[in-house]
């Protein structure tokens, strides 16, 4: 399995752990410009109630006491497309390459990204888009907050 | 003490508390449209190795279980300029207003904010220019990380 394969199936992973916590199922893992995972979360705003792990800012939580130079050139993953908080953590940290799951459930800030120099790239991954409708079906509350 | 110099004081005693600890000294408060301190926080990046808690993302993490549309019309106090992952942030919960100590130390996301109809007022306060004056000082390694 290719590197950026992996960093999709962790981001997966991730999610549905989330759905089976009752949680948003929003995953992402950061994949090292050498290719070894450098942080991996979901969203925790059903589970703890933080407003500010989702899934990506989460994966950047998980890497504790990293220098901001060990993200540079870093991809990340995300079955969702990202908000103007994990848009912002991106630039902050120098990410290269963004691989969003879907966006069909969130436009988020892909033009921002690209014009910071990102390659952005949307799989309309249906794995990932039936994961949130699932989610969104049971749990309308936890969406619509 | 209105509640304008509430907000601004909270978040000195974040930085200087932060300062106490050997932690960046950065810290914010965010005062709901009523009035009602909201969150308050400090940058933890020394004490717990966390990359995304700044001063103003540890305030909102500071309060749980809100609903987005309990920030809404909030003012954001924070003693340095936000970087792009806190500006972030303050787009995604509807920050209203963002009250800066100083940008002497870094030149923040002010224009960013200002183009999502935020109002921005820096206050180019010497004591908070005084904090991190101390901090990169004494600390220069964890300044230039």
């Amino acid at each position: 399995m290719s590197v950026n394969d992996e960093g999709a199936r962790i981001a997966f992973e991730e999610a549905e752990a989330g759905l089976a916590e009752g949680g948003i199922p929003v995953g992402s893992a950061i994949v090292g410009s050498d290719g070894k995972i450098l942080g991996r979360g979901r969203n925790l705003r059903v589970q703890n109630g933080s407003p500010i792990l989702h899934g990506e800012t989460a994966a950047f939580d998980s890497a504790r006491h990293l220098r901001n130079s060990d993200w540079k050139g870093a991809t990340l993953y995300t079955t969702l497309s990202p908000c103007p908080m994990c848009a912002g953590a991106m630039v902050l940290f120098g990410i290269k390459k963004v691989v969003i799951a879907e966006n069909s459930h969130m436009s988020g800030r892909e033009e921002f990204l690209r014009s910071h120099g990102m390659e952005v790239v949307v799989l309309n991954d249906q794995k990932c888009v039936g994961l949130l409708n699932e989610f969104i079906e049971k749990y309308p509350e936890h969406w619509e907050f």
